[in-house]
Parts: C-alpha cells; sequence; structure tokens
C-alpha cells in the first residue's frame, strides 16, 4: 500500500524524563519492549507497523489525564489504542510517542435500562456490553465488523448493519469523558435524551480520531430487544434491481433493521467456502424488528417491492436457526473472499452516497475493477448508501498495490461528485487525508484546521491523521 | 425579566463608512429606521429590545458573505435574523451592529425525494417546505412551536412534539453552507447519510446560535408520510402515572410518533378557553404512524399499558378530524393559558431530564410553582423527558417576574441534578449562560470557550450569547 511520506524530521526522541515518569506512574503497566510496541503499531489496514516510544496501560480517566499532562509537557506525542482494529492506519505512531491502551479500561460503569443509556469505560467492546446488559431486554446495536470498543467507535463514528434502523456513533453517543490535549477532564453532555445547551462538544469528538482529545468515557443510547425478528433473502439478475429493491423500500418508510448487499463474486466465494448453492447473482438480506405482526408485514412488503424488480427466491425465516442460516453467507463474506487468491491480502475501501446514485456508483466501481483485473468483491449497508469493495492484493507486489488504490482513488471521486463521502464509516486515518480535501474543498478543511489547532495547539495528540500539520 | 449587565463600554459606535459600504451593496434592502431595528431588537422572550445599529436584507450566501466581511473588517457585529421566534434573547443586539435578515433567502433549492433529503435557503421556514413537498409524499418532521425557520431551527437545535420518534435538528441536518467570521464559505458536509470524513462541522453549527458563523443553507432529511396516522388521549389521576405509561411504552419499544403530556392547569385552562369537558386532570396525547395494523397494534399496546397505570377515558381516533379534535387540546394550550391571567405575559421555561426522573422533576417543580404561587401550567414533549413550565406574570412588576425567574433557577439546578439539561431544545441565547456552566462544568465551558475563540477571534458573530467573553 502506499506509505505517505514519513518524515523523519518531524519524529523527536522521546525525553528520558517522560519515559521515567511515566514508567514510575504506571509500574508494570508502562512498557518499552519491542514486541509490544509493535503489537500497537499496526491496525488493520495495509500499512507497515510504526512504533510508538512506549505503551501505558490506563484504568481510569485520571491516569489517562496524568499520562497526557506527561506528554504535554514535554511535547511528546499521543496515541489512543482501543482494539487495534481501524482500517486506515489511525493508531499508527507516525512521529513516535506514548501510546495510551485503554483495553483494560473495561467496566460497564452505569446501565439505566428505564433510560434506555448505558455509561462505560472507553475500552468496553460493543460485544462485551451486549453480553453484560443482556438480562435487561435492552441491546446496543451498533456493530462494525469487528468486536471493537466503545471509546474507537466513538473516535471514527463507526456503524455496521443496523445503521440503516438504529444510527451511527453519531446519533447513538449522549455524552463522552474526555482528556483534552492539556490534560484536563471535560464532561461533554448528560443523559438527557436531546439538549440544546451549547456548542455540541459530544458531536465535536465523535469522529475526532484521538486528534483533539482522548475519549476515556461513552455512554450511549440502548434499544429494547425487539418482540420479534425475521430475516429475508433474495437474488436479483442485476445489482441495480436489487438497489432499486432497497430504495423503494426506504422511500415506502419500511423499518428495516439490516439490508445488506452481496454482489455475485461474494455470493461465489461464498457458495466455495460454505458449499452453498447461491444463485450466483446479486443477494439482498434482510432483517425486520418489531412485533409479532409488524415484522411478517414488513417482510411481505419488501418480497411484493423485491418481486417487482425480479427478484429470484425469496425466502424469509423467524426462527432464529433459519435466520442464523440465511444471515451465514453475510458473516462469511469477508473470509470466503481472502479464500479466492492464495496469500492476497484483502483492501477494504468505504464510501457512502445518496441512495439514488447507489447502483451507478456500484455498477462503475465493479467495472473498473473488471477492467482492472482485481479479483473483488462488493458488499453493503445498502439502506444507507454505503459500499465496501474487497480487493485482494498481492501485499509485496507494489503494481498490485498500486493498481487496487488507483481503483479505491477513482472511486472516492465517483462518490465524492455523486454528493456522497469518502467514508462512510471507517474514517480518515493516515490514508484519507488528501481524499478528505478532495470530498470538503479547502475552505472546509481550513476550518477543520482551526479547530485542530485550537483544541491540540501543540500538535500531539495522534498527530498526522485526518489534518496534515 | 432580569437584565443582563449591559455594559455599554462593549458597545462601539458603527462606523459611517460600514454602513456606507452595507447602503450601496444591499440599496433598499439596507436600512437605518428605528421601526425596522426595533422589529429585529426583540424576540418572543420578556427582555426589552436591543438594536442593531442597521438591518440588511440578504438574499444569497455570497450577499452574506460579503456583509460579514465588511463587519470582519470593521470590528463589528453580525447577528442573523430568521423569523424572530427565538425565547432565550438570541437574536437582541446587545452589542449593537448589523442584523443580517435572512427571511428574503427563502429559496427551496432542491429536493430529492430518493434520497428523502431536501436542501433549502435557510430563511424558509418548516411550514413553507412542507407545503412546498406535499405532493411527493414526504414530510419535515420537526416542529417548534413557532413556524419559524430552518436556519433558525438548525441555529438553536430545535425539535417539537415529533422529536421522539424523528429525532431533533441534531439528527435531521445532513449538511449546511456556513459564512464564517471573517467572510469565507464553507460547505460542512454532503447528502451521504452517514459519513466518517473528519470533524463533523455541521454539528459544531448546529446549536451554535450565530455565534461561529452564520447558516445560509440547510440540507435535511425528509420522511415517508406514514400510511396511517392515529391518536389517542387519556386521562390520568397522578403526574406520575401518566409519566410511568411513557416510560414503559417507549422502553416497549413502541414507535410513538408523538407523546405530550398536559398537567390539570393546562386542562382547565383549555375547557375554559375551548368550553370543553375533558376531566382536570394530568392528560397524554399520543399520535402513532405506522401501517393500518402498525398504528392500530401500536395503539392498543399503549391503552393496555396506560391502563395499568389508572388511565381514565382512553379514546382514540384514526379519522383526520377525529384527531384534530383530540389534538386540539394541545394546540390551543398556550393562549388558553394566557387568558387565566389577564394582561399577563408568558415565561416558558425548558428543561430536559432522563425520563426514569421525569415524573419526579415534574412534581418537585409542580410544588415549587404552587408554594411560589404563581399562575402556571405545565406541558411536556414527554417521551423525550422534556417539558416547559409556562408561568404567568405581570411584565411591569419586577417582583413578579423575580419570583418565576427564581422557580426557573430551582427547576434548571433539579433537572442538572437529576443529568439532564437546562435547555432541551430553546438554545441558550442571552438568559442560560449561568446555567449553561452549571450544566457543563468550567472545564467543558472552557473548551467551548476555545472553540468560539478559534471561530470567531474577534468576537463579532452573535456577541455576548452562549458564552460570555
Amino acid at each position: 500500500m502506499n506509505q505517505p511520506v514519513h518524515p523523519a524530521a518531524l519524529k523527536k526522541p522521546v525525553p528520558d524524563a517522560l519515559l521515567q515518569a511515566l514508567a514510575s506512574l504506571f509500574e508494570d503497566r508502562f512498557t518499552t519492549s519491542h514486541a509490544m510496541r509493535e503489537h500497537h503499531g499496526r491496525d488493520e489496514s495495509s500499512y507497515d507497523p510504526m512504533l510508538p516510544d512506549a505503551v501505558v496501560f490506563a484504568q481510569t480517566t485520571e491516569e489517562v489525564a496524568e499520562a497526557v499532562k506527561l506528554c504535554h509537557a514535554y511535547d511528546v506525542p499521543v496515541i489512543p489504542y482501543g482494539t487495534g482494529t481501524s482500517l486506515e492506519g489511525h493508531i499508527l505512531a507516525l512521529r513516535g510517542g506514548i501510546t495510551i491502551d485503554l483495553s483494560q479500561m473495561n467496566q460497564v460503569l452505569a446501565v439505566h435500562p428505564e433510560d434506555l443509556t448505558a455509561t462505560v469505560q472507553a475500552g468496553v467492546t460493543r460485544k462485551q456490553l451486549n453480553q453484560e446488559i443482556r438480562d435487561t431486554g435492552l441491546f446496543f446495536p451498533i456493530d462494525p465488523g469487528a468486536d471493537a470498543s466503545l471509546g474507537g467507535m466513538a473516535a471514527t463514528r463507526a456503524s455496521g448493519t443496523n445503521a440503516v434502523r438504529y444510527g451511527t456513533m453519531r446519533e447513538n453517543t449522549l455524552a463522552l469523558t474526555v482528556v483534552t490535549s492539556d490534560g484536563r477532564i471535560i464532561k461533554t453532555g448528560t443523559r438527557a435524551k436531546k439538549s440544546s445547551a451549547g456548542y455540541d462538544l459530544t458531536r465535536v469528538f465523535v469522529g475526532s480520531e484521538g486528534t483533539l482529545g482522548i475519549i476515556t468515557e461513552v455512554t450511549v443510547k440502548l434499544y429494547p430487544q425487539p418482540e420479534a425478528v425475521s430475516a429475508a433473502i433474495c437474488s436479483f439478475p442485476t445489482a441495480e434491481e436489487a438497489v432499486n429493491t432497497v430504495i423503494r423500500t426506504i422511500q415506502l418508510g419500511v423499518p428495516v433493521a439490516r439490508v445488506e448487499f452481496l454482489d455475485e463474486n461474494s455470493v461465489r466465494a461464498i457458495n466455495a467456502h460454505d458449499k452453498l448453492s447461491l444463485p450466483e447473482k446479486t443477494l439482498l438480506l434482510f432483517e425486520f424488528h418489531g412485533s409479532d405482526a409488524g415484522v411478517q408485514e414488513q417482510a411481505q412488503t419488501v418480497q411484493e417491492i423485491a418481486a417487482e424488480f425480479n427478484a429470484i427466491g425469496f425466502e424469509w425465516a423467524t426462527r432464529q436457526e433459519d435466520r442464523t442460516r440465511l444471515w451465514q453467507a453475510r458473516h462469511n463474506a469477508y473470509f470466503a473472499m481472502l479464500q479466492m487468491r492464495h496469500g492476497a491480502r484483502a483492501i477494504s475501501t468505504d464510501c457512502c452516497v445518496p441512495i439514488s446514485r447507489l447502483a451507478e456508483c456500484i455498477l462503475d466501481t465493479k467495472a473498473d475493477c473488471e477492467k482492472s483485473g482485481i479479483i473483488h468483491s462488493i458488499i453493503g449497508h445498502v439502506g444507507d448508501g454505503n459500499f465496501h469493495v474487497l480487493m485482494l492484493v498481492d501485499p509485496h507486489d507494489p503494481a498490485d498495490v498500486a493498481k487496487a488504490e488507483a481503483v479505491n482513488a477513482r472511486m472516492v471521486a465517483r462518490a465524492i461528485s455523486m454528493d456522497g463521502t469518502c467514508t462512510g464509516e471507517h474514517g480518515v486515518g493516515m490514508h484519507k487525508m488528501d481524499f478528505l480535501i478532495q470530498e470538503h474543498g479547502e475552505e472546509a478543511i481550513e476550518t477543520m484546521r482551526v479547530l485542530k489547532h485550537a483544541f491540540d495547539p501543540k500538535n500531539i495528540m495522534n498527530p498526522g491523521k485526518i489534518i496534515r500539520w
């Protein structure tokens, strides 16, 4: 993958005094071991690791504040680390510095079932939260592919398959505790469901990728577990007919909980991987949440719409085991694809367009992939207009990687030209800084820069991400 | 109402050169007439008018940018004006300066029915938008009491009765065009339904009340008109039983579109005003949106819950005229109350708490009102934990006004102590700056101040609102 310029001049040696101060503060939760630094210097992107100078494992907001204060005093970069599952180089220590690992901040601090809220430390993962609240009859719906930490999910404004109904971290974060770049602790909101009380600091930090402050606690909305859940699956002759089915469904206000798109390449890979015999055509997978009568009504409406667009083999299921079978295809899509090229690594792209442009955007991108000869598949959270191209590349072949990057760049340009965004849910990290400028224009980027400079005047908070400085 | 300190020293004379430049730019859309300045120097709050030095009527974003550039050059305050319906002194020219009236920016610029989005100039009102899109089968749900402009609604993070189902301006604003304090024009987002592309400039400006920049265009989400609508009404022996009905309804995930609370004083006023004979007890009004079967199911579930909490006279209606009759009470609540004290002015408060604390917050506030001997009523968007106390005061009696302000201050302190907010939907303006500090604490306010200083270093954007400077 194309490495960004790594100006060694910007990486300054970390003073021994800082390392000693952190060592005495964190004791056996401070390390400079190469293995641990390497573990914290990589994510799920294709970048080579970039190692921090030391790693500390914080357990409280106060410890994070102490660590940041020290780094602030010594002008040393600070990088927050949750589960390491970011996709665009978010957590790589481009300029060295101290990584603060938050995975030991894994306490669910409060659950208020009557208010449908929970407050957690930043290191709590989404699956852990759902496990801990399972007896309340509530659940937390946001589901990026990985079992990411809530802090990391807030920091990248993550979403996933349920976003079409339940929204993203933008809509589902009520309040944050944040450590600012000079080590102050602030609370950005309350548990009130709505508020007009001043600047929306919560959403200033949601999506800021650790570049404005470190999120240490997150208060999120919870939802009642639906009384009934059903799933449906059907195939279409073309991607366009599948997407048109989705557009019509959304426009009629059918409150689908999930609607996932898999192109024929995905289906082919899954058939091979799981010994299935799904029609090797575009596939849509639906999930419906509601009352018994409600989910039946939803499924019926969708079936009628799908029929208008020449759907094949509409099948629906309300029993858990049948639903699992229908969704198996989706769950295995990533691993199934990886089997399609020996020794390959998958590059996952991420763009999002207004839904009326989705079919065109997917079809043009598909044609481009085919012309480039890249082994690829497309899956999408199509109810939101969001899709990912998985491209299988040989990580040791620069030409192969460059070809994939070129497809990605053209896809992003296409999405932006359609009034869409360069990233629907993965974030900017190091990889999409140029795309960000392309999307927002210099004037808006200048306003983002003003924000960054004001909140982090020393440029120590995860430097080299989102905004070039 | 208690006037803030109005430091005359901060109000500087506006240079003639600026007035001349604006006059030549706006021609007959520039005025210094006293009547027009006075009209623009007041809102729906109880503050006495504070007049700007001049008013210009802008028709395009570029004209707003030109006006702001001039004011920036001369260090003169700029105040955006929509419909003048703010409630906390948002648009009063505390330090004089130039008011930019945006009401002539009333074009619906684009409607994309397939994507469920519309882009409008800031002066378009919510009713105008709904009128212009009525043939698309879509609607825009956010409904503050007034027929406010979309720019003003975004600037105050407005909501209303539909927020329990459809969210507030926070959730429903996709993108903005904003003129910055130095007169640059930025676009804060795209029409993509979700995005992780950098800092959330959209939500930095939503709720910023003209203090960070001037919103000139707004892209909002639209929703399909529901296939069926039904309404229900029922009374309760106590406020607590009414609120518990709402909590249970929300917790079960019943997707109510509206649920409004009226205390017995509101009902008494309405009975007198409309010659009705509703039981003079706490009243809940519901509206359900969905399919025919869906709204029936919702109403039935709510009826069962209400019965558990001793509801009286549950009545529901699907026909438009019957619904209108049921909702008449709510629509007339404000005017009916005004009739309860001759010559009085209504002070409307606004707080929002986690719903589990709502009954307690309402009951304690009610007891405080009664103890104070103030004629009052309480109405609430209770699904969100948001309620308003209407207090009838003699605006010429300082003791009366002070008594009402004291009740308000205690109510806000109560809401904050319950992890709630000092304003659910009205905003901060001049009136709630101290409450804002009380709610967020000095450290978070300092972070808000950093934002304000960075975005408006000359403090010319609606100065003296939200943050003291």
